[in-house]
């Protein structure tokens, strides 16, 4: 074990989990490690979390995205969290931030490191993982790379997880740039998915190490969730948009550069990738799925960028067994740049993100259920919907058996303005809504993606409110939430026999 | 006036305006210099508009931003326009895009060219107004560059307007770049404001060049509103805090880059500087006001970098006559550069813009008067509030002789989330959001903000709605739009004696 750590004056710092949370303190904020379940803290934070349970110990926690392995669960049922940011999709956190326990704050996941850059924050203990310590205290990431450049330049004291799961040969998959501070930066010079600007280790202050910890706990493994009838009426009709830009020269067979967000339809829209026509296709993502190793297997995509990979166990394999092969088709990023809106707009990429539900302009909602409630959080949609060549939300027409309709007259939380969203596909169809004014939208929408079962309601809506009302973007505002108050009265959506609209 | 056209061979293309708008036929795509009042077309598109008067004569129309001399009100009074973009700002094109009458696309400044570059608009005819057409057939612009660029290179055909009122010194104040297409895009490498990375002049192809019309009709003078109690309170809470900022060290003397919204308020904000501490002052900003000339001739601002600008005639007096000496310190770029995601965030910039109205969640309404009718547009304030370093709204807490509350339960509009906004000021107060979740920012608001005759209601109503609803975003979905309700059926948001909030 100890050959992983290079910088022998090192070897006295290493202790077991629960001496290294010792260091925490009350009101402290943490920076850690981890985006979704790739490269998070195993063992630390459970200890923190552990300590939390026999006294007062409650901490403001910057990660790079959610956790795996339940730690937040841990940290949020034994009370140790304050405050959360930037995303979690953990079911106890969720409650408790529901229940006002945890303050969290919903984050461009792009702009975590600005606001530790611009003394917003101030980190005072990092917690990463890594799969080295080379000689002069340089670190090398494992499968994440997340806010951890930030997170460790603005730390005091630094405690570092040595995962002896993860090769040592994974040093190359990395492309370390810190954004400069203000005042001396320049442009961050990719102009490819595959150009690198940095070092393949995460420079440190050695000095800053006060406790290492070893483990050898792999990363949670992605839940791989096949695809339904909605997810692969979704991927068909993104496939055929594809097509048709490509015969109206408006996209090659190389496509832009793709961006998925995390999830079934993900994994259905590239799966739908593999059996296409399509060729030599890149990704400049957070996240790497399955989906993303299977295309480069299969000969379909050179090259993937992003952040993080979560994936299953199998794939999870596959990758550690093959690093020389990989590390040249895949590079991990700090969010910073993954999600850097520069090179979003430079590289033109094609954004397919998820929402929760979506308007008849064509306003999306992608974290807040019935406009109160936090599913998970915006991640790094925005950064993508904002600065995408094309920016595609999805969503299958229906929720809970058909109760509920996920377009409605107004989202009941705006995460996505009508001017960030391109295209909206459900397994209905798909709206091109590039160019059209709102009301041109709307039509394009109810006439393409809303499940027939709502379709009448919503025209007869935006119909009444150009009547009566009229403006750019018409709305009878003491209707607009109706159904989602009618959905809280009786369960469902769904027009009742004799009912009025506002009812 | 001839020696204005150095390539002598486009004198045979010198004509009336009444002569060139021949070439404009039914469902054209026109695109138009002038952004705000800065450089647009002076007697083109009034002539366009006098053909329709007459003939079915039906055109998209994309300019920079807004128009001066009534341009806008002409053409749509004719029945001119099919479909209207980006911004604007005319009483009469407003009621018309308010009615149905004209489709309008409400959008942000610094993505109009993107949208031309990604084949979503292709122009067939270019109105640009220049100071001088050179030798090789590139021409100087005026007082604008706006989306000239991107609409000339898409353009079939191009009519220039010669304005004789410019004095062909004002080559040299612009720097002129085109964004490059897709897959061949390197930075746009601004580092500093006064950054110079282009051309001074834009190059045409001069085959493209049908006409060429001369006039010496200056731009409209901008209306220099001084500033009232509300705006000198803003403008007070707005320079204590850039003081605190300085004694917290999150700041300097220097400040950042400044970008301010037209209008009142920004004048007022940037009068307010002249009589401070700060000092070594600069802008990267859309457009520039007599403000920042004033600040300029004080000594105080070293530079300013915009797309346009619009003054009032005094200034644009000393302007023209002082060519040289402003040559030095201020440049006018091309909006997609102006209003660049990738040169805001880089620089960080201290982002200054106008509200119609903002909720207790720090969510703005920019544009959408009582959710439905359009006043101006987005315009630029997206881009700055996305990607700056602090984003600051302003509004006055009430309007209408306090009938209307700037603050309400809910925005009946989303132009800007909660994400992309850092500070909100009233001339109550000013509310720092940053690093804050949504109750904490709904206490911050409600406190400093909001005009104490809707305080108590407000404070209800989130009170209300975390105790019967909760989540990470409370509301009352059914009472958020009550305020705006009671306006409509009132006159007033001001609770009634006996009145239920659902009422």
């Amino acid at each position: 074990m100890l050959e992983r750590i290079k910088l022998t004056d090192l070897h006295s710092k290493v202790m077991t989990a629960e001496e290294s949370a010792k260091i925490f303190e009350n009101g402290m904020t943490v920076g850690s490690s981890g985006f979704t379940r790739g490269g998070d803290s195993k063992v630390v934070l459970k200890a923190l979390a552990e300590r939390a349970k026999t006294e007062e110990l409650k901490v403001t926690l910057i990660t790079g995205a959610s956790l795996g392995h339940d730690t937040d669960a841990a940290l949020a049922e034994n009370g140790a969290l304050t405050k959360r940011l930037p995303f979690q999709v953990d079911t106890t956190l969720r409650k408790n931030i529901n229940a006002g326990n945890v303050l969290f704050i919903d984050q461009h996941l792009g702009e975590t490191a600005e606001h530790i850059l611009n003394g917003q924050f101030k980190i005072d203990v990092a917690v990463i993982e890594v799969a080295e310590i080379l000689e002069d205290g340089s670190v090398v990431p494992t499968t994440s790379v997340g806010n951890n450049v930030d997170i460790a330049a603005s730390a005091d004291k630094i405690i570092l997880e040595v995962n002896t799961a993860i090769p040592t040969a994974i040093r190359g998959m990395h492309d370390i740039y810190k954004v400069e501070d203000y005042g001396s930066r320049t442009a961050i010079n990719i102009t490819a998915c595959d150009t690198k600007i940095g070092s393949d280790v995460i420079k440190l202050d050695p000095s800053k190490i006060e406790a290492i910890v070893f483990h050898d706990i792999t990363d949670m493994a992605g839940d791989i969730v096949p695809a339904d009838e909605a997810t692969a009426g979704i991927a068909k009709h993104i496939v055929t948009f594809f097509e048709n830009e490509v015969e109206a020269g408006r996209l090659t067979k190389e496509l832009m550069p793709l961006q998925c967000g995390i999830g079934k339809v993900a994994n259905a829209v590239l799966g739908g990738l593999e059996h296409s026509n399509f060729e030599n296709l890149v990704m400049y993502s957070e996240v790497l799925q399955d989906s993303t190793f299977d295309l480069i297997d299969s000969g379909k995509m050179d090259f993937a960028s992003a952040s993080s990979m979560t994936v299953s166990q199998e794939c999870y394999n596959r990758v550690m067994n093959n690093l020389d092969f990989y590390k040249d088709k895949v590079v991990l990023r700090p969010q910073a740049i993954s999600n850097s809106c520069e090179v979003i707009r430079r590289l033109g990429i094609i954004g397919i993100n998820t929402s929760l539900e979506c308007d008849i302009y064509g306003n999306v909602n992608s974290t807040h259920v019935t406009g109160t409630h936090m599913m998970n959080g915006i991640g790094g949609s925005g950064d993508f919907a904002r600065n995408a060549y094309i920016s595609i939300f999805v969503t299958a027409s229906i929720a809970k058996g058909g109760n509920i309709s996920s377009i409605v007259p107004m989202v009941s939380h705006h995460d996505h303005t009508e001017h960030d969203v391109d295209i909206i596909v459900t397994e209905q169809g798909l709206a091109d809504l590039r160019g059209l004014a709102p009301r041109e939208r709307a039509i394009e929408i109810i006439n393409n993606c809303v499940h027939p079962e709502y379709k009448e309601e919503l025209m007869s809506y935006f119909e009444r409110a150009c009547a009566e009302r009229g403006g750019q973007t018409p709305h009878i505002l003491e209707e607009a939430f109706s159904w989602h108050t009618r959905l809280k009265q009786t369960g469902s959506m769904k027009k009742v026999e004799a009912e009025t609209l506002v009812g």
